[in-house]
């Protein structure tokens, strides 16, 4: 039973609309606060999207995921667990970026979340675009490679865009494995889709050993097969799960900046994650929520709803 | 063959969008009219959602659906019922809540009713957020209590909120079985899911003898199974149906005030109402639609398609 | 110069869209906190809208308010105050309402409020729809009525609505008066207009005093002169400022439930503050900011540039 | 004193979002029904746009229209007049348009204002696009020319457009003066602004006699000055009011299809009409209204008000 | 190889966002530029929607998706066809229609194509509402009747609308088979849904022999069986596709004036078009994309997608 | 008289709606282009807003722009000034730039605008935000200091941000002062507002001789008296014109990143424009126009209203 500090306000007391917006309604206790020492699972707001090539707008992502965590409550409703009291849950708040300096930002990132890992809290991180994992990884991993699950229809492998930018949400798994953060070949992609420049990253992925599970594949074996091999090609080791939003099919998740159509649906969206039972997760973060492609906020909610299912994987995994 | 009087006009004759939006381009007929003691069947908008302990809105939804409900047209592609043709149908009004105090309300509504019985009329109710159906039942059910099919995420059936409130939109079907105006053996709710914030209202609901049937196992039998246990439930006897727009995903139907991602898709919405055929359906409604939240209108539309099935199976039993 | 403690962070180191939103980006101090007895001024949300006899969505204003009140910076562009350094000033979170019970809720602010003042805060709220202003004034007039200026185009002061509900958003000026919370002699109403029931509520101010002035004769005389007239009725006593922001004309704040069109711009709207000069205001409110009607947030951003001229008057007459 | 059958329900009785909505909340009294007979002003939709040379969507206006006309009480604030006592108004309904052939849909226009005419009743029309108003003048303007006050921000004057289509949204006054339904001499079209494609449509005023205000002329002179100008126009013959919403700046009107930056505001749109009084009105219209492009149903609520304004003035007129 | 010219640019040298919009991003080659003889695929818009009969919008269809195509990349992510690559491509511009006159429309819209099919160019349009396929297969099936592969959730086979108008959205293929353009026995259409006026469309059908798929057993078969069958149907003559975006589910592509609930999914609305591989496809068209009723944009996206998954299948016909 | 090639074609001839959507629909005439060395005035897209502190969205500016200018037609409702036959004009396209690198976009700007300039074209820039314009000046004033009239709610010149970032929107004339591009004595700001950070930017003004006229002074003094001074400020020399959006109040503008209430209304915006007769404009931009903020296309609508202006000044000097 966690400390009774850490439990959210219920929706019973207090209106889910009512009182200043953290995730889940949990106490924020940032880095130098008293209680941070006692924090065992941290959630972190990313609000940066510099590496977008496209459509940004993830930068608002931790705001609106916020407001809509607000409407969570404290049961999964299939396996029972009771994340805020099985384990100290806080928002951390978050990283403050440099919008105008990548570098910078990598920076400010890596050093906020050395804090984090410093202090053995496990990190679920709210985007951000994707190049937000890069600079989490290099706390995460500092230690050694780790194995990946990830989520997207994209495979973020790509060498550089625009003549020669390395640092771009279409390029981190590529400076992740040349920099030593993932082992590749614990590494598999899930739900890949869309039509394609060339074929640059898929050859980078085979020549390193990822596994690309493209979404006709997914469809057609399903996802319990499909979770099954991911378990499986991650092992027993450390493992970082990384959702991207754009995974999930563009009407469920419009809110996002370069959308592929054909996707999963909501239901699928939270299925696979429940099928990370075993997994030893030492970070997470769903990425790419872009409130101003997001009129309705239902981007926002899927997001929390997937960000509420990973937590409570990680939650069972710290209780083990 | 109804009464020419009740049919409504078509889309070849008056386009769709011109006219005074009634519901289903039916005659207005309020209690006190010349033509009211002829009415079978009445479609009556309940624009009343104080009891709404989230994010209000349903007020707004009859006057949403009556402007979507001109895209019905005569027949129904499957069965080949036309309605507005085998009995007499009207819009019979709405009824005129107190949005400023919820007994007065209940009161006024449940007096609309009672009036609507009286005449022998089989009320299909266009809400309104979910406490709506507790005074329709007190009129509906007032000789004794009904079987009802619930389609929901929730079970609106918990004790009170927000330290003792009893009427509120998450606690209609306590009160209905403790009023007596349910026989909790013959009530199946379908399609529960989301987060919770403990088990409450699902210990009543075992206690009492209400079957649950959670979305997981849902998708994973099929509605053909579903459906039948359904019907096996509620049996011969007089059977309420209410329809809560938020069984279906959020994403087919974003204007509502409580949605839980991973539901129904929108042929799945119409085909639950679809195996409802020999079902004695002495009333229905289709609740918590909420126009603010709905800017495309794409919800109003599936709830007046809802509606729309919703009054061919009654009509069936009707001329049954 | 106030404690640093009590300092925003600035938007040259932490963006505008990131960081949990405060108030004004303020320190969040709940009544009980360690630092509650030092705040001077404290602003609260009030996330309310029971009292709505129209469109609902005031509820979820402070939540929007704080979000947009990110963008206001340290100083004000004319008088050159700069309130967070003038005063203790800090976020005190919301009240937590029953939205199903208006008794209930209007007994938990007023309790609220008698925290606040009762530790010598001034407080300046967000509201929340127009009923709110009547228990805030049980706590802030409790030792004796107050003079009040008030910004709106309807004068709230209706009797009753739908057959004798006293306690709705249309009524809260007509109970503070009979309740002696207000000296009628010391009220004015500006910006009064809009299509009309009947003469009910002019009728009532005629009789115990209350100046109204239509936004004919707002725009006819100017600003300058009708607020000297203002200031002139109020004089040197307590007073209340209460701003409905459906005084603005709805095409600057669309966000709102009952807008009636031809009122002031939205610089207009900023002058009328900024002629408070003088005035001694124990408390204010900004109310009526409905976010479901707003759907670019710009009601919301003028909401808090209201807010922001209403708390440099305060904090002024507070250094003085 | 009006016929209490014509008398709207008040909002104190039924909220303002409940009800089927008719305009102004008035009994819908169509052709061939029993009180026709006795309306002396009715109100119609046209809900057509075939006319539309640029964005569509006016034929959505009168729905939309109605809706946003439930917001409208009883008495004028200024004037005092109490229309709906005043006279028997009445909703007479919409003219069923053909949207695939224009004449048709004239000669449909024309054939329902015969009846309203003959039967004695002054029409106020809720369009559709400016086209509508060359059929409404075939039937207003039958037995003789009529004058014009016409507000806009074009002149609808154009001979063709695409190569010799004669009936467009932007041709109906050229044919009108062809036709012999508008007395050139007397017609005045004020608002006229926004970059031209030539002189074509001025040449014809000036040979005419048609006065054209620009937009800098009516902002230099006021409109008390402007307004005392149209009324010698037109004098004391029958009269014609015409107006286009887009006269409105785009801000406050963006639900149009034309819109030209830099037009008057809210306001000022009240005012024009209120400068009507003693202008001898046969008929007026409101056009131009255009949902698909009013996504806060801000432009609605504005025309219904311009709306209230025209009828106030026809109504004072009918008592005369 | 096609030539260089008409390789669109990659959005790595330009981002998606930047550059005048064409389609594909590919070279804007009117009739009558010095490269229009090359060309050996042309997509055309045709901005019009005169024909439709209830919610206007296509006519803005062609320049929204422009807009989204520049999402498009060079590579199919199954069939690895890189359609820029295998023939010449190019965007021929908009036919300029008459808004205002439905029989020149269709004139200029036929003479438009007569000049792309003379030049030997394979069209894919871009709509317009449904009536445009009538015009384009006057000129496509000039030398005798095609067959037609249709998917929509309407079957378009009405004789006529509002008594007696031949030309509508409604009546395209009725008009088609009487005029000989399409040869009712090789002319299938998936998908039809939706509430019925009558049988007089399908009992049209029947009498021609033209199969109709309904959406139910479209679902119940499966894609493949049901694809198989309409290859099987069209056999080896040259067969158009039409492709109505109301095919799919509203939720997938609310941009459109008629949508029916209860359709495919984005997923099965680009595998039907996998399954049209073998088909001798002669011309093809995307239609009634409506943006007014788009505000996400979703609708515009999927359809490129859906264009792109056309021009993929044409393409490798043409180098067959 | 203008080269033929250089007309726009006629909304009388193609539907505004239809078309590729260039600027003012002109032709599309790259650097390289055949015509390019027979521009007199081009107009060129920079889709870039790396330099954004706040809410990114400019990048989408030119598209959005491009779009709405099809709605402008060809002559100047006042000056009668027709610019597409007094000059060459031409859309120039867009330059490239890289959102993921700062440096390396600005120099992809500025060898842009050199080619540009060196064709002896003078440029009018649709941004992009405002940093866009440092890239532009150091091109159009590379043989010496200009001066510049600038409209907007921000000086723009603060020296760095987030602890020394030195290229944002909010420090381009602070750098372009340095860098001796502008001359500080003949730059006039005005329109400023808001709240303040600081007097850093308001200091580095006074030192260098910067003049700026807020927004009080602005509206006290008169648009005609105000330009008065302005023209007299930068005299007879060559001076830039630079148009941020947010000068404009932002219920006229609401799609940009960094609005402030209280600003000009959509005519003064337009009349500001109109009194820059006489000055020497060597180049002008419009910048900060922010397409996802920007739901009713109202703010790009308003841009081009402006751009129009700016061109009919800048070609009228052309001729003289």
């Amino acid at each position: 039973m966690s400390d009774p500090f850490f439990h959210p306000v219920s929706g019973f007391d207090l209106p889910r609309f009512a009182g200043v917006p953290t995730f889940m309604r949990l106490p924020h206790v940032a880095p130098g606060d008293a209680r941070f020492g006692d924090v065992q699972l941290g959630i972190i707001g990313v609000p940066w999207d510099s590496g977008t090539t496209n459509r940004p707008g993830p930068r608002h992502g931790p705001r609106q995921l916020r407001d809509a965590s607000t409407m969570i409550r404290a049961e999964h409703p299939v396996s029972g667990v009771r994340p805020f009291e099985a384990a100290n849950l806080a928002d951390l708040g978050d990283v403050g970026p440099n919008p105008a300096d990548i570098p910078d930002s990598m920076a400010r990132i890596t050093a906020f979340y050395e804090k984090v890992v410093g202090a053995g809290i496990r990190p679920l991180t709210a985007g951000g675009d994707h190049l937000t994992t890069l600079p989490v990884l290099r706390a995460v991993a500092a230690k050694g490679p780790v194995g990946m699950i990830h989520f997207d229809s994209h495979t973020d492998l790509f060498d550089s865009y625009f003549g020669g930018t390395m640092y771009t949400h279409g390029t981190p798994f590529r400076r992740a494995v040349e920099e030593g953060l993932l082992d590749p070949k614990r590494v598999v992609q899930i739900g890949i889709r869309g039509t394609m420049y060339d074929h640059e990253d898929r050859d980078f992925a085979k020549a390193e050993g990822i596994r690309i599970i493209p979404i006709e594949e997914f469809f057609a074996r399903g996802i319990a097969d499909v979770m099954a091999e991911a378990r499986e090609i991650v092992g027993d080791g450390d493992t970082y799960i990384s959702y991207d939003i754009d995974f999930v099919d563009p009407t469920f998740a419009p809110g996002t900046g370069t959308p592929e159509v054909g996707g999963p649906n909501s239901y699928q969206a939270l299925q696979v994650v429940r099928e990370l039972t075993g997994v030893r997760i030492v970070g997470a973060d769903l990425v790419e929520v872009s409130p101003p492609f997001d009129a309705s906020g239902g981007t926002a909610f899927l997001g929390v709803s997937i960000m509420f299912e990973l937590l409570c994987q990680m939650v069972s995994h710290l209780a083990r």
